[in-house]
């Protein structure tokens, strides 16, 4: 297997980019291409042992930023790490394709260059979601802040693969958000969306309240990409705004002090649980070739975790389960 | 002033609503009339010590539930605590009107029977938001699902009002909840608001994501019913949760017991900051009369500070201001 990376893309590139391929690399039997700036990647590597067949490096002159607008930056900056690692993907010189550079740009080369999977109407970014029972699967995390119903019933499907298979959770619970968890409850789009995933093949338990989320109730997490991405980031800031807290009362005074130190172990242990890094990357679903979006301030411990994500979605072969559960949905409809 | 509080709304009435009102009673200087079951509100007040020409027992016999359609419960259960409440404060029996009970029926019945303010489209739902950095408000917690770009602009007008007003800050900074910082990001509703509240004569500080909700960067949270109730619900969730994965690590074993008993009384202070009953109710801005909804499990506690809420309410005549507010945009435009 041959992953394709991004040398160049996050705010940690090319340094944390370059290590945690290299770690990858190591310690999982893959090869992989980094794309970016030869002779910048070239120094990063040099400060590694690995075995230099292993990796190649393609390379890419110009990087595309988050201020740049997605779409035009996909079209005119041929020459950026993005759009020469994702043709490189197209072309099948590599399996599947990490960044950790602009989501929007990620997203957009995805649907121009790599296309979406027939049948599917929208490519949806789906991040792991820690929670006090394990981890859940938010889709969509914000790749489309404007949805129709018909979309929100292809998260719940794409999700559930994604999640069975990768994460290996049987006949996951599949849940909508919504501020009320009677049916009937919602906006609009909730209320046809309920009524399209209810009549799925799917373990669907129905609507799902913020409050509910952190607790693990449900195992995917069915939203349109404006709240998955408020959902997301406020969940993010909550764990850091009360640990922050939490850490200024634990040093306010000597006895406070003594109890922090007492309790570090634990505290440790939770705040891990919190930690992005440890679950690597997002997925995107609904396109034709594997492609990660690693989070934009990865370390080489998140670009590490998110290379693994990326290599259980190209075994399993996701994307191949996700056309055939398309099949099957239209051959029942044409029965 | 004479408050009149719905004695049978909410999980824990009337014990509760009618000891939060005697509370409220004795301690601002105030009266109320509780509206309910007038034998099982006289059994409660009995309990307590209160000048007694200061409490008046409205009766209705019948209570709206959780679970009854909300307008289908305004027309039809004319008999019930909710409905005879909010036909006294059309009838001026009282200046104000507080209830726990059904959110949805006190929505409807502020629209149905209370009315709307004139040039306020839609009556937002209020709910103070603690932060690291004090108190926020967000609106639209929960009462309109489906928005306009218009509703979001006179809710941040509202919030400004009632924040200013009531709670005191000055100047507040108004944010638009969305999924990146940047101009022209976002879905359709967001991108148009953002024009328009652009153009108020507000402290309008741009998008604000959900990172960055619980630092307290904005003073008035704006957003529609379905996102601003995932928020609190969501902000509310990470909460107990947090603490509670707290509480068990800290209850693990001798030394995290010992190290969690030095670090109780900042670990109440913080539980305190994030606890609803601190801040009372949530109240209802754009209806003709004052209206403050109190969390469905409040306590006598939480009554009380609701009602405390409600008495800034009416004191500062917030709804004269947002309508002197709404003449002057009017005369703004026609100049």
């Amino acid at each position: 297997m041959k992953i394709i990376v991004d040398g160049m893309g996050g705010d940690n590139a090319p340094v944390e980019t370059v290590k945690g391929t290299v770690d990858a690399v190591n310690e999982y039997d893959i090869d992989a291409i980094i794309v970016g700036k030869e002779q910048l990647i070239k120094e990063e590597l040099n400060k590694y042992n690995y075995s230099t067949e292993k990796i190649q490096i393609l390379n890419a002159e110009n990087v595309i930023s988050n201020d740049d607008d997605p779409a035009l930056a996909i079209r005119r900056n041929k020459n950026s790490s993005l759009v020469v690692g994702l043709n490189a993907l197209k072309d099948g010189l590599g399996d599947g394709f990490i960044s950790a550079g602009s989501t929007g740009a990620l997203l957009a080369g995805g649907l121009f260059i790599i296309k979406r999977i027939q049948g599917i109407d929208r490519a949806a970014l789906t991040s792991v979601y820690p929670t006090s029972n394990g981890i859940s699967l938010l889709v969509d995390a914000g790749a489309n802040a404007d949805c129709k119903p018909e979309y929100l019933r292809q998260f719940a499907l794409m999700g559930t693969i994604y999640i069975e298979n990768v994460l290996g959770k049987k006949n996951p619970k599949v849940g909508l958000v919504n501020i009320g968890t009677e049916e009937g409850k919602g906006n609009q789009l909730v209320k046809e969306a309920y009524e399209l995933i209810k009549n799925e093949n799917l373990n669907f338990v129905g609507n799902v309240e913020g409050r509910s989320l952190p607790l693990g109730e449900v195992d995917v997490i069915v939203c349109d990409g404006f709240v998955g991405n408020v959902v997301l980031k406020l969940t993010e800031g909550m764990a850091i705004t009360i640990f922050s807290i939490l850490k200024e009362a634990f040093m306010s005074n000597t006895k406070t002090k003594i109890g922090a130190s007492l309790l570090k172990p634990e505290l440790s242990e939770i705040k891990k649980l919190m930690d992005y890094r440890e679950y690597g990357g997002a997925p995107l679903l609904g396109t034709e070739l594997p492609i990660v979006k690693a989070h934009g301030s990865s370390d080489a411990y998140a670009i590490k975790n998110g290379i693994k994500q990326l290599i259980s979605f190209i075994e399993k072969d996701i994307i191949k389960i996700i056309k055939n559960s398309l099949k099957q949905n239209i051959t029942k409809m044409e029965e």
